[in-house]
């Protein structure tokens, strides 16, 4: 069975995220479920994909990246040609290539790059970028990039991490958080200087630890907290002890690195 | 009763375009009737909303105008936060100020700006391009510069323009035609150079005088006609003479301009 590495973005809106979900009353569509199925269909049996990471429902992806096995008979078709032929416009295969038998798109990551945006106007959000900010009004940037300097580095991040997966260990490696005036986004020239990007570099996740490092750092740009408390906060490796999930909708899963 | 014009903006996917649909078997959401809706509720009675224009189902817009009179209890609420806290987010008022009595918003515009967005890739359109171009693959852009040249000017447009509306003539004066490499859309960093804006602006376009002038000119792009053919094409006054139109989601009313 030939395997194929894909490379696939998505608008989140509109997808129950990531993983196939089971429920016994519904289909519930999901990015996996959807481009699965697509597979299936062509290939002519079943087939398992297997994600870098799960995004939440409503997060976006320029590069997530799967692998799945199909049928000898199918590993040379145009497999980008052929589901993008198929899959909901939401949903496009930006690559798909054979991989060795033993790539593994979870297990080989070595790092992955996130983009969350914030929307920083008092006025409204122009309709095309809705889905794709977290519109939370003025904030302190300056105060922002010295909370930053704090989540850099390996820390346990118990309290960045929210319940529902298994891990090993909570300790991570944050290779760096920068941020960039106005990202790749709708209206730029109207409206960019609203639009600020933070990106987050990691060796790896927790569940929605990108939300919730931006939702840590975007109390602190409102003045809620202070910079200096987040030490205090990573050290009670206590989810209680950090401020609110950022919304899913302003997340991009941007990159997943191999070796 | 105090009268207001409204400056609107909305992304057209998921409405059924500007204008108040009546059947009898169900509500059909369009922009008119939703906004409306909100004004009729704030106000406490009926209202009617006039817009400088009717945008079909799919096309955007950056600022349609619309006129409507309000109580005169109600004239000096702040109609903007009223508004934009009960529409939807895929419909945002930019603007909301008191005009004189006797403005209207379709009869006193003197000029209207569009735009529309091409995607000239081979490649897949990224899923948040989507819903804002027409993928209509490479062109040969100078052809088309040529043929917009035969657009401007003062010209009897029947041949562009669909039936379904009652004019008293045909004749527009089509004051430009111009193209930016790229457009304020979303993913420019990475994706900008393939979408090419064409920007359309008149003394007033016929139905669907923007769609089927883009179709036109993507025509010569494409080497299925010539510029030169488009005079004729002109001269014959018939809409059987010049290609399809250009679907309605690659379309963006821009401006509205009042003397």
């Amino acid at each position: 069975m030939p395997r194929l590495k894909l490379t696939i973005a998505y608008v989140g809106t509109g997808f129950h995220g990531w993983q196939t979900q089971a429920r016994k009353d519904k289909v519930v569509p999901t990015i996996q479920g959807i481009v699965e199925a697509q597979i299936a269909r062509i290939s002519g049996c079943p087939v398992h994909l297997h994600g870098a990471g799960r995004t939440d429902a409503g997060v976006h992806a320029e590069a997530q990246v799967a692998h799945v096995d199909v049928p000898e008979a199918k590993g040379d078709i145009d497999w980008q040609v052929a589901l993008n032929t198929s899959l909901p416009p939401g949903i496009r295969i930006v690559e798909a290539v054979r991989a060795p038998d033993d790539f593994h798109a979870q297990h080989h990551a070595i790092r992955k790059t996130y983009d969350y945006r914030l929307w920083l106007s008092r006025r409204y959000t122009p309709p095309w970028l809705h889905p794709f900010v977290w519109a939370c009004g003025p904030l302190d940037v300056a105060r922002m990039d010295e909370a930053a300097r704090f989540l850099v580095g390996t820390h346990d991040f118990a309290s960045l991490r929210n319940a529902g997966t298994d891990v090993l260990s909570t300790v991570r490696t944050m290779l760096s958080i920068t941020r960039r005036p106005s990202g790749p986004l709708p209206a730029e020239a109207t409206c960019g200087r609203a639009v600020l990007t933070w990106r987050f570099e990691a060796d790896g996740f927790l569940k929605q630890m990108v939300r919730n490092s931006m939702g840590l750092l975007v109390a602190v740009g409102r003045g809620k907290l202070a910079a200096d408390d987040i030490p205090a906060i990573l050290a009670a490796g206590d989810r209680r002890r950090a401020p609110a999930t950022a919304p899913a909708h302003g997340l991009t899963l941007k990159r997943v690195w191999y070796a």
